[in-house]
């Protein structure tokens, strides 16, 4: 694509580096903002600069923080000895939003994956592990993508963190609630058979 | 979608108002600028406000530019007795592209469309009657898309420059080039019948 103006290339290729955006989607988004109210672009460009200067990442669980530990790690009504390992900030949100979890987070941060170049080093792995010296974890609940990568990780972590005799679950696999058996993949409905649940357990939710 | 941080929710509102962004992609944009590099996020925040203070729309042809008068409109070289209406940014560009144009643009800056709301008046429509009061003006070519809006539009351009007797064209209708006939509508096929060119205006191309 040939610009007519520097400006507008420079904001096509700046747009551009947003996760699924391609060039003809950036520039879209340049003509849009072009013709928006400068208010609004002004808002645009001053929250984009903030997100980098007043957040940062609690240094317990490493989510994303307005200050030094975040609200659920500084919470004294959160049970601190259970602690539930997720990939980022949108899967503390989701299980958050359940309502169901009372315990804290551990943020990896991304999963491990040879083919992205993304290794267990890149990850807040170690943090985790050193967490576990304390001896006040009694609990470690794995709540990972059920892909390759979240089921390398989990297996990963699970050889870490192994030694330290936690108890150490996975959130479970198996019908989505609304799903129809009949049109469920087998590896999913063989897993929902392997680990099938006492009915009264289900009774109590 | 509930946050855990007002600066994250304000950022989602703002990128959401980009065109085609709903709030999950605009949180998948949030997390992107929190992970990136402080150089990339400033970048990105510096380059928008610079979209609304160092451009503007040129005076003549309200095309997207960085002085009074755009470059295509202060080109000595190209024919001002031709213009050619287009909606915005993208189909000047598009048809710069092609090299095979020579006279000058008028951006109207959108289609009629009485269901979004956009009526005559909005686009720039009257100052295309006014540049035609000059009388230098000697072929106006309507580039418009081939839908609805852009049909509607087209024809009431033509009802407003009907009275100055410029020569008024608009680009053909027809097969793509490496369309097979047999997968054309039957619209464009009909209109590429009725439109059709003597044999060595194509050999001339």
């Amino acid at each position: 694509m040939e610009f007519s103006s520097k400006i507008i290339e420079q904001a096509v290729e700046a747009f551009a580096q947003l996760p699924g955006v391609g060039k003809k989607t950036a520039l879209r988004f340049v003509l849009h903002v072009i013709k928006q109210d400068k208010a609004d672009s002004e808002q645009l460009s001053d929250i984009i600069r903030r997100l980098k200067t007043d957040l940062r990442f609690c240094s317990n669980c490493h989510n994303i923080a307005e200050t030094e530990i975040c609200g659920i790690c500084s919470n004294p009504s959160r049970d601190g000895s259970t602690i539930c390992v997720v990939q980022d900030y949108r899967d503390v949100m989701a299980i958050e939003n359940t309502g169901l979890y009372r315990g804290q987070y551990h943020v990896l941060g991304g999963l491990i994956s040879p083919i992205e170049g993304i290794s267990p080093s890149a990850l807040n792995i170690e943090s985790l592990v050193n967490k576990l010296q304390s001896g006040k974890i009694q609990e470690i609940i794995l709540a990972l993508n059920a892909t390759m990568e979240g089921e390398t990780t989990s297996f990963y972590i699970f050889r870490k963190i192994a030694p330290f005799h936690v108890k150490l679950s996975a959130i479970a696999r198996g019908l989505a609630v609304g799903d129809e058996l009949e049109y469920a993949d087998e590896v999913t409905l063989g897993r929902s058979i392997l680990n099938r649940i006492p009915f009264d357990t289900l009774l109590r939710k």
